[in-house]
Order: C-alpha cells, then sequence, then structure tokens
C-alpha cells in the first residue's frame, strides 16, 4: 500500500548533495517556526469578519476558489461546469460537490512535479491530516476526512490563522471599497491583524469593464464628485489617506505593459473627459495609466504607501471562457515585458527618492538578470518583488535567486508573498519559499561563496526580516 | 592508450548525485527497451521502399546529409565543398570520401560538450562498433571499419529500422507529394511503420521559392483545377484526406512569426490571386500564412489529424550558402518569438476543442515559461512539443523541463521526436532524452517532490506513453 | 571569533559534488598558475607610464574607481557624495577617506553572494593579506592594512602586475588618443606588455557628447582634414594604422542596438555633413553607427585586428546622477536585443571570410542559446565573447556555459577578459572564470559527456590558449 501513502519527507527540496542538504535543514530550521508575514494576496477579508464562517465543501475549499487547481483540469479538457464553477449566466453546473471532488482526485496526477502538487500535498497533510495521496480510489474516503474537519470549531479561519502562526495579512481591495470588513474585524476586537491594499486599477484603467460605474462610486465614497482630473486626483487621495487610516501599508497597481510616462493635467483631464463620455480611445487608456503610475508614485512619497506593481498579465485570454465564467478563471497569459525604457520616466523623476519605495513583480522571467536587478542594483526606491504567479514554484525561485541576487544582492529585494486566494494554503507556500531559500543559501555555503554565519544571517532576512522592512510592516 | 579509447558510460547523463544517478538508473532501465516511436522527422522514405538501399560510404551516411555536422566544421573556416556539399551549380566539390572523413576526425574534437557529439559516440559505438575516439590518427581506421558494415545486409535501411526497434516513423512530405516511396513501402508487404506527415508550406508561403508551381502540382495531384480560394481550400482538403489515407496521423506548418488571424474568403481570394499574378507582397504573404494556420486548425477539427506548428527559423540567413548550396545547410538561425497575442485568434476560435490536437515547437527558450506553458497549462488544444533542433540536448531538455512542467505539467508536452535526417541517429536521440527525462524525474524523487511510484508512470509517459497518445499513434 | 574571519576556500565555486568537484580542482589545477592574458578592459596606462604611480588611499583603489562597487550602496540610499565620487561641477564632496571606507565596511555585507563580494574577497585576502571579514568593527583595521601596503614599492603597478603574472593588458582607447603613456611604457625598457585597443565610438556615433570636438582631433592626430566622408574614412584608417604601428591587436564598438546596413558612400557623406552642422537626426545616429560598424569591419579585413562589438547597454539611465556626476557611475542599464536579423548585413558581406574575427559581446542573456551560439556556430567570422559585465559572475559564467556550449562547441568562444577598470581586481577575476569553467567541463566529465583527456584540453583551451589565438595575441 506504499504506492498510495501520502509522505511529506521532512527535507523535502533540499539537496540532493548530502552536505549542501544538511546545511540547507540547518538554515531552515532558524526560520521554519518563525511567523508569516503576508503583504500581498486576495483572500477575502470576510473570512474574519465573521468569527463563524464556515469554509464550506471541500471542493468549495480546495478547488472552486483557486484557478491554478482547476486550469489543470480544463487544459486536459474537463469543462469548468464539471468543476462547479458558477458560470456567470448563473446556469447550471455540477451541483454534488462529492463527484466534483472524485473528478478532481482522478486527475490528481496531472499536477505530479508542480508548485500546486506540492501546496496541496503539504495543505492535505499538515492542515488536514490526511496520509493518503489524493487518487480516485482515495476521493471520497479523503472527502470525509476533510469535510469532518471543516465542520468543527478548529477550522473557522480566525482560528486557522492563529494556527498558521501569521503576524500579518493584507488583502487587496478596490480604492472604492468602503472596507466594512476590516473594520469589522477590528470592531470585533480579535487580535489577528488583517490590513487592506489599496489597489485603484478600476478607476484608473479607461479601458476596464464598469470603469464608469467605478468612478461613481469613487465619488461617492469619497463625497467628491468626480468630474475633471483636479477632482479625480482628489478623490484618491482622499481614498489613500482612509486606506492609511485603516492600517493600510500599500498600494497595488496592474498594466499590462510596465509603461510610464508624465502627462500635463491639461492632457490628463482631457484624457478623462474623453472617458466621461465613452470616448477614449485604447492610447488615451495606456497614457492614461502611465501617468497615474507616476502620480501614484509622488502620493506614496507624500503618504508613504509602499507601491506595488504587476505588469506582464494579458487577462481573460480566453473569450469564450471570460464570457461564460468571467474573471481569474486560468487564462490571464503573461507577456514579454520591458522596463529599462518604460520605467525611465517614473525612475527619472522619483527612483533617487529613497522616500518612495516601489516594488516591482514581472512575469518575463528573461528580465530578471538583464533588467530588473541592474534596476534594482542601483536605484535607491526599487526593489524586486518576489517570484510572481506561475514563477512562485520551486524552479521559479531557483532561477529568480541565481539571476538576480548577483546583481542586486539580496538586499533589493522584497521578502516573500503568498499572493494567493486559497487561504489554507498559506503555510505550504511560504514554507516552500523558506525552504528553497534555506537550499539556495545552501548552496552558496559548500560552494564556499558565504560562510556559515553570514548564511544565517541571509536565511533570517529572507524568511522574515526583508518583508518586514521593506512593507514597513 | 587510453587517451583514444571511446567509451560510453552505461549511466552517462545522470547524476552526479549519487543517489540521484542510481534512482535515474532505475528510471531508466525501466524504460531504456522500449520500442521508439517517431512521429516527427526528415528519413527519407525512399530508404524504405527499396530493400536493397544501402547507404553508400561514411562520408554519405554521417557527414553529407546532417547539416549538425557539417555547419561546425565550416564555423571553423572549412569550405563545404572540402565536405563533399554538392553545388546548386554542379560545380566540383571533393570527390574523395576518404579525405573527407579525415577532416572530419582532425576537427572532431569540435563537438566536445555537444548534442553532435553525444549523438555520433553513440552512434559510432552501438551502431557501428566502434572502440576507439574519432580523431586524425583513428580516422581512416575507423572509416574502413564503418565502410565493411555498410557492405553487409545488416545495414539495410529496413534492418536498422528493426534492429532500432522502431515501433513508427513518420516522414515529412510536400502537400503535392504523391507519395510513391510509402506506397512502395506498403505494397512491398515489409512490416515497418512508415507513415506519412502533410506539409502544406509549399503551396501556403506565397513568398517561397517555386510556389506557382507548387500550385500547378497541387491542381494536378488534387485532380482539382486551383484558380480561385474556393477550389484552392478543397484541393488541400482533397490532399489532406489521401495523406490521411495513406497513414498520416499529423501535419506540418512552418513560419517564421507565429501570427494567425482569420481573413474573409474575399480577401484570402484577393491575397491569392494577387499572387497567381506573381504580385503579393511580403505582407499578403504573412496575412495569408497567418489565415491558413487557422484553416488547417479547423480541418484539423474536422478530419482528425493532429497539428503540428514549427516556428521561429529564419531560413537561410546566409545568402551566399544558400545561393551556392541551396536549403538546410546549417545557416537557419533562430529569432525572437510572441505566442500569448499571436495565437490568441487560433486559440479562441479552436483552442477550447478537445477535437483539436495542436503542438508549438519554438526556438526561443524564453517563451517556455513566460507563454507556451501557461497557454498549454489552460486550452484544452494545446501541447508543447519537445524541444526544437539545437535545443534538442542535454541541457536543453532539462531547462525545458525545468521551465515547463511547473505550469503546463508533463500531461500538456507531447513526448518526444527526434526531427532527423540522419537514419542511424535516431536511437542515440531517443536515448539522449529517456536518460535526461530519468535524471529529472530521478532529481524530483531525492528532492521529495514525487514519490518512486510516480516517478515510474512519469518516465513511462515521457518515454513513450504521452507521445502515442497525443500523436493518436 | 570564528564569524570574523575571512577565508578563501581553496575549492571555493567547485561542486557541492564531492566527485565532481575533484575533477574541478584537478582540472583547475592544470591553469591555475598559467598566465594572464587581458585582451579587453579599462585599465588606465597612466598606472604603468610612471614607474613610482601609487594607488593612493584604500578607498581610491577599491572604491572610487570602481562602479560595481559604489552603485550597490547607492542603491541602498547612501549618497555618492558619501563614498567620495567626484561631481561634475567640483561641489564638496566627503574628502575624509577613513570616513568613506568605514561606510563601505558597514555596508560590505550587501554583497553577499555577489561577484563584487567574491572578487574583493579574493583581492583582500590574496593581494593584501588580510585575514578578518569586512565590516563596521573591522574596517579601520583593515584600512590601516591596506594602506600601510599601498605605500610600500612592492605596490606599485608595474610590480603588481608582474606579481600578477600578466602576460597582456590590452586598454580601451579613444580613436583620437595620441598614446603618450603607452608610448612611455615602452621608451622606458619595462617588459610588461600592455597594448593600446582602438576605439572609435566617440567620433562615430553622432550623437555622443563631445562627437565634434573629437573630429577636429582626429583632423589634428591623423594630419588628414576631416571635412567629407571620404577624409573622414582616411583618418581613421590612418589612426588604425597608427594604433596597429603602436602594438594593437583589436578595436572595440558599441552601440545600444547591434544595427548593420551598408550606407552609399553619398548617404553617408550626407549624414556627416548635416553632423558637421549639428543638424543629424537621432535615425541618422543610428544609420551611421550601423553602417560604420560595416565598414570596420571592412578595415579590420584588410589591416588584421580583431573587431570586438559590445552592443545592448542603455548607457547612463539615471539622468539625475549623469548631471551631477557623468559617465560610467553604475547607471548604465541592458535592453533587450536582437542579432539574428540586426547582424544580416555585416554577417551576409564579411561573415564568411575568415580574415575577419568579429566577438560579440551581448548583455541578454536570451539570445545566448537562441541567436549567438547558432551564428557563431555557423558564421566562420563569428565568436561569442565571455559573460559581459552583469553577466561575469559565478552563475553568469555557468549560464554562458551551459546555454552556448552545446550550439557553438567551445572552440566558437573567445576565452576570458577580465573588462575592468580595477586594477587589484584582475587576479580575482581571472580565477573565478578558471574554477567556474574547471566546474562546468569536471560536470561534463562526472556526467560521461567528455573524458578526461578531452576535458583536460577544454580547460587549458578555454583558461588560456583560446584567448590568445581569437584575439592573435
Amino acid at each position: 500500500m506504499k504506492k498510495f501513502k501520502l509522505s511529506l519527507p521532512e527535507d523535502r527540496y533540499f539537496g540532493p548533495d548530502p552536505r549542501q542538504k544538511k546545511i540547507a535543514r540547518r538554515l531552515y530550521d532558524r526560520v521554519a517556526h518563525l511567523p508569516l508575514v503576508c503583504p500581498h494576496g486576495h483572500v477575502d477579508p470576510r473570512l474574519f469578519a465573521d468569527p463563524n464562517y464556515t469554509f464550506g465543501t471541500p471542493a468549495e475549499m480546495v478547488i472552486m476558489p483557486d484557478h491554478y487547481a482547476f486550469r489543470m483540469l480544463y487544459s486536459q479538457g474537463i469543462p469548468l461546469e464539471k468543476l462547479g464553477i458558477p458560470r456567470a449566466d448563473g446556469g447550471a453546473v455540477e451541483p454534488d460537490h462529492r463527484k466534483i471532488w472524485q473528478t478532481f482526485a482522478e486527475n490528481f496526477f496531472l499536477f505530479r512535479g508542480t508548485p500546486t502538487g506540492m501546496w496541496l500535498a503539504h495543505e492535505l497533510y499538515s492542515v488536514f491530516g490526511i496520509r493518503e495521496k489524493l487518487a480516485a480510489e482515495s476521493g471520497q474516503r479523503i472527502y470525509d476526512q476533510i469535510a469532518a474537519k471543516l465542520k468543527s470549531a478548529e477550522f473557522r479561519p480566525r482560528r486557522l490563522f492563529e494556527k498558521f502562526n501569521i503576524e500579518v495579512l493584507c488583502t487587496t481591495d478596490a480604492a472604492t471599497d468602503p472596507l466594512p470588513h476590516h473594520q469589522a474585524i477590528r470592531a470585533s476586537g480579535w487580535k489577528g491583524r488583517i490590513l487592506p491594499t489599496f489597489r485603484p486599477d478600476g478607476v484608473v484603467n479607461l479601458n476596464m469593464a464598469g470603469w464608469k460605474k467605478n468612478i461613481d462610486d469613487l465619488s461617492e465614497v469619497s463625497g467628491i464628485e468626480v468630474r475633471n482630473y483636479r477632482s479625480y486626483i482628489q478623490a484618491l487621495e482622499n481614498r489613500r489617506a482612509f486606506f492609511k487610516a485603516q492600517g493600510a501599508a500599500a498600494t497595488d497597481h496592474a498594466a499590462t505593459v510596465p509603461y510610464t510616462a508624465e502627462l500635463s493635467s491639461a492632457a490628463a483631464d482631457t484624457i478623462l473627459k474623453r472617458a466621461f463620455q465613452g470616448k477614449a480611445t485604447p492610447e488615451d487608456a495606456v497614457r492614461f495609466t502611465g501617468h497615474m503610475i507616476m502620480e501614484n508614485a509622488r502620493m506614496s512619497i507624500e503618504d508613504g504607501l509602499v507601491m506595488q506593481f504587476h505588469s506582464g498579465s494579458y487577462r481573460n485570454h480566453n473569450a469564450a471562457i471570460y464570457q461564460r465564467f468571467g474573471l481569474d478563471k486560468g487564462c490571464d497569459i503573461p507577456v514579454r515585458a520591458e522596463y529599462t525604457e518604460n520605467l525611465k520616466p517614473l525612475l527619472n523623476k522619483y527612483g533617487n527618492d529613497a522616500r518612495l519605495t516601489l516594488i516591482l513583480f514581472t512575469l518575463d522571467e528573461s528580465t530578471y538578470a538583464r533588467e530588473l536587478a541592474p534596476l534594482a542594483g542601483h536605484y535607491p526606491a526599487l526593489k524586486v518583488g518576489p517570484p510572481w504567479w506561475f514563477h512562485d514554484s520551486l524552479n521559479g525561485i531557483m532561477r529568480y535567486r541565481e539571476q538576480t541576487a548577483e546583481t542586486a544582492g539580496i538586499y533589493n529585494t522584497a521578502g516573500f508573498n503568498d499572493d494567493t486566494r486559497a487561504f489554507a494554503s498559506i503555510p505550504a507556500r511560504h514554507d516552500l519559499w523558506r525552504r528553497v531559500d534555506a537550499n539556495w543559501i545552501a548552496g552558496l555555503v559548500v560552494r564556499g561563496v558565504v560562510d556559515m554565519s553570514d548564511a544565517e544571517e541571509m536565511i533570517q532576512d529572507t524568511a522574515y526580516r526583508l518583508v518586514k522592512q521593506v512593507y514597513k510592516l
């Protein structure tokens, strides 16, 4: 029955060289139990606002909210309906969560060698105490085990938050969000630190669905009627102040291309007014976003919020899936990126100002050694964020270190963030990061690049200290 | 004399860690003797049509048909004439094959650390029983040994095909090819499975030399007079049906850029008519090819032929060599590729249809993790083909696995193909693939990513099962 | 106190596998003491012209001339003024070199895992005999030790040159430089071989600051009044002849993009005349440079000077730093590169001519396997230069070998050059290269790719023979 046994080797992801493995283990042991700092992610704050929130069925917890999980099954021809993914038109999808789980179990072999496979193994083993591999034969037994756990008080989000040893968890929230859940959490007296993050994409990206509605919402929540560029900026500054008062440490910005260039206020005003009339062109949208990235850098210098910039994802590439199921269904695909020229306006204006912290995330690894590490190894304002999305993986983290550390050093990087919607995967993701970094640093020790004393500082820096320092948490 | 001994270590390409090496060996042993499935390559079917076909001299078998071999000598200033490569104008080249072989032997050190060096070592050792390294001093002795073997009945192509344990070998054939050799092979009663592959580039790429002649040939072989877009499509469908009846499993398409976009029939007709008049522009050619890639996807959905798409090679980069010696002389050079935007029209129209199997090949490794793995990890129709051309190598295969497996999984890849013109190199190429994959999977085992039971499934999948399944062989 | 001990492990950068490490050590030992051949770098020839030249303070030797060193501190918010970097306007900077050194010492941990950290450890340990790690606590003691050494006759540049076992050192010199220091060195009777390199960028790149002044200088030093394209070419040929007579082995050319295309003499003349009038457009500059790259290839075929081409650096990206401190202050940032199409005109005209040696340097590693190795593995004139700038590092060299050797072989590469301004770092840089190559080749041995006899040839080739052969030194 060994074939079906789920194991989680104590020295997984280390090695293979025995001496490197031993040192990696020693380094990992120094940081394995440090608290988890989560400065960027997509966990719903609602989970913590209601002390009695429950995760639902195993399928509702593990499969349905996680596009990493269901995209792989979709790629093999399994319709999303069969996995219970809700349709935009409210049409019928598989209602039987045991059946959904069974489909997942039967296809779990697809995740061999993938980060999702590694995270889920960790989650099943450590969070749910599962000891057999997920497969067709074991699917229903494992469903029963998880379902039983999810019913217990131990598995309420607040209890898991404490059990996971999370020091702080930042959510990502629209600029127009009144943050009721964050307020409810604070009002409840619960000690868990759940902070909002200011994400203005919905009111910045003129070509985003619902932009005009978002502007109306912005007027309402800010109490500033947005009718021109001046009031638009005022409203945004108002919201940043509100988020900051609610504990926000950072902002987050997205664009397909990391283009930056300043417009005159008059030019920005003209574009904005075209947008109000529904007449903004695609080029307007690009120019306006490029300008607003710069404006937000200015605001960050003024209010101290750390600025995150995620670029390079072509959103909703698969039109049929987008129409049928909506956003975030596993069909965002990376595109090539260019930073040296695109960021020059921003960096020339604000990059020498140490009051700004700008953290860059990329989906184009070819820019690590070529552009991001050289830029971050020079401009005081710039840090390279951890490997993002598809690259948050065993090999992805190794490539990141090998391609950024020599030019940027580790001290121009920003520690780790889990970026997840799947709350229960948080410990697995941080553990993977800490293990891979421990192994990477151990590799430097066995090759005589750093000594053990430096290595012990480095692992504490990359596992815990840097992220707190860079995000000012 | 150890210095001159040719050896082929039993555990080559594994390791270096002893535990990983041991597991790799165990995995490799499970698949080392499985039959070879060859779904894509450029072996001439003539070899098998005539039961008495002989390979000629050692130079004719090993050097002259293999641009991987002679390009390296050319790069060091040795004229192709000196290697017996036939000139387009029929002018004189070195006639003495012993001399050609000697030049090759004297320069064989150039292949240290290269896949050609590895394949030739395997071929010389295993196919020809050579036990000394190819060098100036040993050149003539080795020539004698090979020449003697090539004269024996054991070294007829059909006998080698059986000895190599080839289960199926697919050739690549122009859409206008009447496939006489494939028909002769079947008529002969010989059991070897040699299948044609439908390659319509010569009638699709309007700017290809000889396009008009190819269209005339298309009219003739199809019996459909091609005079407009409608009859053009009919003729192509006729040829696909013919190829399918002759056993074809797949089609193959080439373009410098993987551009796809649909034209109206009227627009396609206009371009085609300009081409008939010799007035097609370069832009016409790009647009027409981009449209025909989509049309062939439609046809594949209808007739079930697997679709292969090879893009990113700048053909005949060296004009002087092209004029003097013609195609395929080692001067095709890769260019940067972009898939996310280029393939969107095709994938949006046909990518969700599981009846389509579209296998992508790239020469731009920076797209593995950035574009190809994310696309193949989402669209049901898409598979990532094995490392192509320069990247079919020890390091190239490692990079491919490390950069695609985490996001696409191995089950969205298409196994191996040898893509070779050099028939005798087939076992060496498949063996290298199986060894590197065994070592890669062993690396996952020693790092605790997969267990041994999964590893044993995986190696059988990547070495044998997947290629049969994806190509429906 | 072990925590503070500086060590330099004898088998550093090898391994970690013990068998690979042992073979790497054996290979390294064969070449560790071979003379250093330095065909490209930026050491000031003045150092050797005056036999009593001294390096000044430790800060003047180690920090202030080395943008690799001070850029990292700048990236962490330490102003360049605080590191004593001279301002363009002559304004005040930190005058106390002990204080500068202390700032450096306190921040030396930033270099953990970086090549600068490795080079400096080597330099401090081997050149200056330091035995404790540079840190806040040890800073002043180490300053004293270095300062004492720098005062001794042992530490004059000529003595270090001999102690370093440098066989030849090539400097990089403007086309208009009358080379007084090189002449003084030869006149002095000192045996050290210091050769100039012809770098015409200042008179070729029309948009470079000071171009017109440089043209006037060119007229003066050549004795040919440059007033049209014809006399411009004559003057350049005159200077090449002068450099060659002074011992130059090579030329060096820079461009942001490796664009090449020939202009008619009339078109070149028109552009040149526009430039004389200060009316050249940016496009003129690109076209003229692209043309002059081709012209210099022609001249190289005629006079035998080896041609080096460094492209892909966006110079002076940080306008504020450039204005305040000038060139070469750590704010040159790489950009994406494309060679296949850009170099086609040059390679089609001159690439088949074995009299030309064109060595390409890149900052875009994604071109190694995709473009540079395929090009160099075909065109007789082409060689791939060693990893440049940010990529001259432990991982950078490994990536270079793993991504070029399989397609280009090692015999289409050009050995090593240190490219440094920091004279005392030369032994460290060559030693790192030799170690990483020894380890790479040992990796081929343990995996059965090459045998020990080939490996011993290869390490001698890459450490010493190839660079002499390619640069004709």
